[in-house]
This record gives C-alpha cells, sequence and structure tokens, in this order.
C-alpha cells in the first residue's frame, strides 16, 4: 500500500461543544493547510517549525469560515509519520461541514475508519498490536480495560514477543544455514541453548494466553446473573448496587418479565449484572418463557447470585433449596452466591434457621438488604473476589484481543511441535519449516507479518478521525 | 471581579471520539500542567515557548492515564488571555473524566459555562459584543447566521458603536467643561460640530435597529406556515421542498393534525416550514382545534403558503377563494403566496379558469406539482424573494442580538433628547445628564459599562469549556 494523498476527517465527537479539531495528514498536508489558513502575523505554515500552533482564519477565497488555531506537525514527527495539521474551530457544525468541504476541494480526500492510525502502522510510528491498542483506549470504561490497552499501547505486549521472535529468527537462520552445509553435518545451532530458548517460549506463550482468560472478561465486563423468584427484589438490589432507579421496582410478583442488563464498575473491574425473571413453577407461558432465558442467562453468566426473600424463606425453605440445589446440579463448576434479602425484618432466630438449613449446600452465604442497602458492600467486595486480579495489579501483560489469542495458540502449537522435533532428532529441514511457522503466527501479533485483508478488518473497527 | 483561579472544562463535544481536548485556564495553569504532564523529552513546559506542542504522558502518582499532546499558550497570548494549556487526549470518557478529576484535584476547579470567554472579556482580549458572537457563532447552522456572527465576532458592530461612543464623549467632555466656566457662559463644543455628529449617530442607530428585523430572522429562521385543505398535499409540498420523507404522508384527509415544523437552508437562508391543519369548515372537535391552531401559525408566520389541489378548485373554486379571502382579510400586511398542487394533471383551459379566477386576490400564484417536483424550485425562489438579503450581501453591519436591540433602542432615544434640546437651547447642565445617559447605552453593548447580572445572563447562555 502507498500513500501520497492527504487525508481529512473530523476527530472530536460530532456535535456541538465549544470547540472542535479537524484533522489532516499526507504529504500535501501542510500546503493544502497554507492555501486556506491565513495567519493573523501572515505566517507561511511550511516556513514554521513543527510542533507550534498558529492564529488566524480560514478562508474561503474572500469568505472568512473561522477564527482557528492550527497545530502544525512536520513529518516524521507526528502521529501518522507524515504531515499533520489539526485546525481547532469553533463547534458548529455548520462550521465543521464548511471547513471540511473546503478542505476536500483543496485536494484532501475523507479518511476512512482508523485510517490515521494504519498510516501511523505502516510508517513504523507503532506496530500493530499498539494500534490496536489505541482503539481499546478510546473504547475503555473502567480502569482495568484503560490499564490494559495503556500498556498495549505502549508496547509492553508486542516488546516481548518481538524480543522472542527476534532471538527464535538467530536460530532458524543458524538451521537453514545447517541445511546449506547438509552434506557436511554441521550443528551451528546449539541443541541445548535452542531447546531452553523454546522452554522460554512456550511458558511466555502460556501465561499470555492463560491472562486471556482475565483479559477477555475485563475488556467486556464480567456476566453476574441475579435469579431469584419474582418480588424478591432483584431490581431494588440491582439499584441498590447501581446507586440509582434504573431498572423497574414493582410490588407486582413477575414484573421482570425480561432481561435487563446494567454495568456497574467495582474496584477498577466491569460487571454487568444481568436481572432474570426466575426459575419458579409457573403455568404463565410468558413467565415460562422467562425461565427459559434465566437459564440461557446463567449459562452466559461468570457468576451466578441467588437471590431469595428471608421472610419467605421461613414458610416455603424447600422451595429455594430445591431451586438452589436445581441451579447447582446444572452448572456445578459455575460461581454461586446465595444471598439472602431482607435482613431488616429478619429476627436472630430466623436468621439462624437461614444458615443452618443452607450449610450443606457448600455456597458462599449473605446476609442483606437491598432496600436498606445493608451488606450491598459485602456483596461487592465477595464479587471482586471471583476474579483474578492478581496479573492486573502486579502490572503483568494481559492478552484481551480474540486475534492475538489465535496467534498465540498457533505459535504454541508450532512451538510444541518445533521442541518435539528437537526432542525427537527430527531432520533440520523440517524443523526448519516448523520454526517459519511460529515465525509468522509471532509476526501475526506485531504485525511485521501482514496482509490487506487483516488491516481492512482491525482499522474498520476505529472510529473516523483516528 | 478577580480572578485567580484556574478553572478546567472539556473544550470538546461529549461522547467517543478519536480525541477530546481539556482546557486549563490560569494564573497556575501550566504549573498544575507540569504537575500532571510527563513530556517524553523530559521537558518543563514552564520554561517552553508559548503557542508550542509537546507529546507526553498525563500520570497520576506512577500511575499513567493516557498519551496526550499538550498545547501551551502564555498569557497574554491566550485565548483568556491566561496562561492556558490544551490537553489532547483519546475520545475515551474514561478518560477524560480521569484527567479531569486528576486536574480537580490539583487545584483546579470546574469551569462555569463561557467563563473561558468571560475571562477573555474581563481580560480585555475581546469586548462585550464579540463574546456574544462567539455563542452565536457556535450555534450557528446556516451561512446567514455564520456570516452574521462572524463579522460580528471580528468587532464590525462594536467597532462603529465604539468610534461614534469615543466621538460622543468627546463632546461630553467639552460641555462638561462649559459648565465648570458657566457664569463666564463660553462654548467650548462647537454647536455645529455637535449637531451633526448627533445626526450621524441617529442615522448610524436607525440602520442598525432597522437590521435587527432582518438579523433576528435570519438568527432564528424565517417562519413559513402552509395552509390549505387536508389531502391537498401539504406533507408532499413539505417532503418535496426538504428532499426527503419527514412529515408522513397520508391519503387520509386530515392526517396532519398537530403542526410539525422543519428547517431547511435556501440559498443560505434558515427557513422553518409550519405544516398546519388548514382552516376548512368543521364539526370535528379535533379538526376545530386544528383550524385555531392554524390561525395561531400564521400570526407567527413571515410568509404564508396557501396550497390548494388544482384540480378539486374546478369543482369547488368559491370555497378556496373564500379561504383565501378569509386569511387576506385577518392578515392583510402578511405576504401570502397562493400555491396551486397538482398541476401534472391540469390541463390547458383547467390552469386559465384558475389564474382567471384568481387574479383580482392580488397575490403572488405558482403553479406546482409537490410529486413531480414541478415549480418546487420556482417556489424556494419566491421564498427567498421575501427576505431582503441586500445588507446581508452588502456586508453590512446586522443586529440580531435582542440585547443589542434594545441598547440601540434606548441609545436613540437619548441621542434624540440630546438632539431636541441642543435645537431648543436647554442648558449644558440638562443636556450633559441626557449624553451620559446615551453613553451608558453604548457601553452596555460593548461591555466598557456592565455588572455582574449582565454577565451572569451573557455567559449563561455559553456551553461548558467555551
Amino acid at each position: 500500500m502507498l500513500y501520497n494523498d492527504s487525508i481529512v476527517a473530523l476527530a472530536t465527537p460530532s456535535g456541538a461543544g465549544a470547540i472542535a479539531v479537524i484533522r489532516i495528514s499526507g504529504q500535501d498536508a501542510i500546503a493544502i493547510g497554507n492555501s486556506v489558513f491565513k495567519s493573523i502575523k501572515n505566517k507561511d505554515l511550511s516556513k514554521q517549525k513543527t510542533h507550534t500552533l498558529h492564529l488566524g482564519h480560514i478562508v474561503d477565497d474572500s469568505k472568512t469560515l473561522d477564527e482557528v488555531l492550527v497545530s502544525l506537525f512536520k513529518g516524521p514527527n507526528s502521529y501518522t509519520g507524515e504531515n499533520t495539521i489539526e485546525i481547532s474551530c469553533h463547534g458548529s457544525t455548520y462550521i465543521q461541514q464548511q471547513i471540511i468541504q473546503l478542505l476536500l476541494r483543496k485536494g484532501c480526500r475523507m479518511a476512512n475508519a482508523g485510517e490515521f492510525t494504519l498510516r501511523a502502522f505502516l510508517n513504523g510510528k507503532l506496530d500493530l498490536s499498539q494500534a490496536e491498542a489505541v482503539a481499546d483506549l478510546i473504547s475503555s470504561d473502567n480502569e482495568a480495560s484503560h490499564q490494559i490497552a495503556m500498556q498495549q499501547m505502549r508496547g509492553g505486549f508486542s516488546n516481548e514477543i518481538a524480543k522472542l521472535r527476534e532471538e527464535l529468527l538467530n536460530f532458524a537462520s543458524l538451521i537453514e544455514l545447517e541445511l546449506d552445509f547438509a552434506e557436511e553435518d554441521v550443528e551451528f545451532a546449539d541443541r541445548t541453548q535452542f531447546h531452553e530458548l523454546l522452554n522460554r517460549i512456550e511458558f511466555v506463550l502460556k501465561r499470555l494466553i492463560d491472562s486471556f482468560a482475565v483479559g477477555n472478561v475485563i475488556k467486556n465486563g464480567i456476566p453476574v446473573a441475579i435469579v431469584g423468584e419474582p418480588n424478591v427484589g432483584k431490581s431494588t438490589l440491582l439499584n441498590a448496587l447501581l446507586n440509582e432507579e434504573r431498572a423497574i421496582v414493582s410490588e407486582i410478583a413477575g414484573t421482570t418479565r425480561d432481561t435487563i442488563e446494567d454495568e456497574l464498575v467495582i474496584g477498577g473491574i466491569g460487571f454487568r449484572f444481568i436481572d432474570t425473571a426466575g426459575i419458579r413453577e409457573t403455568q404463565d407461558v410468558v413467565e415460562s418463557i422467562g425461565i427459559k432465558k434465566t437459564f440461557e442467562k446463567i449459562e452466559q453468566a461468570q457468576v451466578v447470585i441467588y437471590l431469595f426473600d428471608g421472610f419467605k424463606f421461613q414458610v416455603s425453605s424447600s422451595s429455594f433449596i430445591s431451586e438452589i440445589e436445581q441451579i447447582k446440579n446444572k452448572y456445578p463448576l459455575k460461581p454461586l452466591l446465595i444471598v439472602v434479602n431482607k435482613k431488616d425484618i429478619l429476627s436472630v432466630e430466623e436468621v439462624s434457621n437461614i444458615t443452618n438449613k443452607l450449610e450443606n449446600l457448600n455456597a458462599k452465604l449473605l446476609l442483606i438488604s437491598a432496600k436498606e442497602k445493608i451488606g450491598v458492600e459485602d456483596l461487592k467486595n465477595e464479587l471482586l473476589s471471583f476474579v483474578n486480579t492478581g496479573a492486573l495489579r502486579n502490572n503483568e501483560t494481559i492478552v484481551t484481543n480474540t486475534r492475538h489469542y489465535d496467534s498465540l495458540l498457533k505459535a504454541l502449537d508450532e512451538i510444541s511441535k518445533v521442541k518435539y522435533g528437537l526432542e525427537t532428532g527430527l531432520s533440520s529441514d523440517l524443523m526448519a519449516l516448523d520454526i517459519r511457522e511460529a515465525l509468522y503466527h509471532f509476526g501475526m501479533i506485531t504485525g511485521q507479518v501482514t496482509n490487506d485483508e487483516l488491516l481492512g478488518n482491525i482499522f474498520a473497527n476505529f472510529c473516523i478521525g483516528k
């Protein structure tokens, strides 16, 4: 791909604001800027230093479109690595459109989604995994996902991969050299060192692959299903957790017929709470559809909260216990929290009745009052304990991107083959093929190996202007 | 009002975008910026030149919040006249919030609406009418309103007022000097020159006051009521004008029961088309409420389009003519356009029947087909002819602001008094009072005279971050 043209796009969100920023990048960006910008001091932009700001007007022939500030970046000292100017104009949609239309007439073309970052990648300003982190960073909405994206953008992940790839490449060269001297039966590559390197690579790959489980939930939020009888206070609990009235709270049993999702950040981790219709026995068709949906939501959830009314438990404990057992039998490995609501109206005897009857279920038990907001903080802490935040706390590299995960799995597979080949005395020419395959998958992560389709897929997920 | 503190706000629209800009202004803006910004080249912001850009990271203790570009402006060379930095960060809401919260902890406070521009005014960077033009510019959504705001922001209007005010101030001083020498009966102020100045001021004030009629409609859009029988094609015409399907087009008579407004920019001027329920005789309660509303809308409109079905006219011309006469009698001065729809299915005889029967009504007649989009351009041109765009075309100063209009009227009133006093030989001391009053109203426009309440009212209309 060769890029000689200059691209333009609005870099700030559309809509009304104090200012808007229009970004132009390309060989002619400064010349095009000069053709529409009249500095108040009659400066020629092309003669100004990089990383300077200039006040003036955008003019279309004799018509003044706006008073603006122009930021000047001379390639390669810019985000894209090309000449770049950013026009900071007044935040009227009309003005933004007028300026962009003028720039299009002056020879720019509209940038595609992510095209500024694509150019930055093609010009070697960042590698592919860093470029992908830019999009993750923009969409991050909590501390954990932000921290991971930030670390990836700063190269933590790809540096590690690139270093291993280089070492592997060294051995590959030596082994391929051996092939040229095949008849002399020499070994340029030290097999012991090579085996050691393969072990190291395997270790790193496995750690990164394992981190994806954490990375993926952190990126997308941890789904928590709230299950229980209708009218037990699921909506009230959700509101207590969210600290606002989002779900409809009603006195009529079975109000929450459809599933509602709400996001909440606890300790920097995003949780997605899924309110369900419960799983009580019913004749009602709508209700029974709700129950089917409840099981689907439990299936998808990482954690299940079974919520019941501690007061009602006193008269019908068996139905609650049977429901809990139903969930435990169906999903034995899924973390289950039994949460007893309406603690505020329970006597000491009633509480001990609950704890006695439930102790055999071998599940974590919490007594709360959603209405009075008693025990809600304990519940939050309990939820947080299900997340393995160790890696996050230790600032370890965490993989969040499915594409990276996929390449890491493939690379590990190839490395295992190479190791097996080495251990079983496979011929160098066959081993060299496996090493090449492994190198290919390493390169796919950082972008040393790439193709138009891959780039197209990656950058299509960006917003326009980035 | 004294401002020593540093204010911070998001200057770009909220929501997702490639980048966001956070603006800080105040004495300590650069020091605060330095405390959270780590330049990649370890630069100290306070030692950098004004109007320069710096790449680095925003850090909260050891935690990196984002990679950003910082724009540095040293007072008085900034928008506000104070030290200012603008942080261009990634467009994630989470990042924006984190950075703003960090800055608040570091000693900034959240800016009020328009506070940056208020400071610019208080620091003499722009006068009050220019400051007001900034808000107009941001909200401008068509060429005409944009052009007027731009001209006002560049000082066209206030320069004229300030110059006249200065001349008037000169005479005021001379006349007040005469009061000190009252017993000697001297005349320092040349009465002929003074009379000439008053005439000039009167002329300018009247022109500016007259321009408000144009300015006001340009700023707010020109309301056009479309009146006619149900099912005559009002919605279809509206759609033809708008080139899209916005109003509900239906075959059932009386579909348009409520009024619908749609905006359209014709020749750079904004028009607000108001679809009405028509004014035919009816027994239907809902319909009759619609008819009452129709008259209200005609009342508010600057132009009325009476639309009827040219085919139906052949059998019931009298009811159409009576309705047109009803409107003309009720609003004799309101521009009325008679628009005959369904031209595409009319014979030559039917067309001449229409023109013959309507020629006595003394109103502009247009034959169109909303469905086939025949004559729609003619209609647009006809509408444009009702707007006196002469002043706009000639780049004359146009007043759009009600506050300015009000001050101009009061100033004119005082100037007339002064002139009358001069002509009738009023004593200098009484005349001096009237001159002071006129000067006061001049000063109110440009902001030489001001008070907290006035400033509060003006800047409350701004967005935060401007």
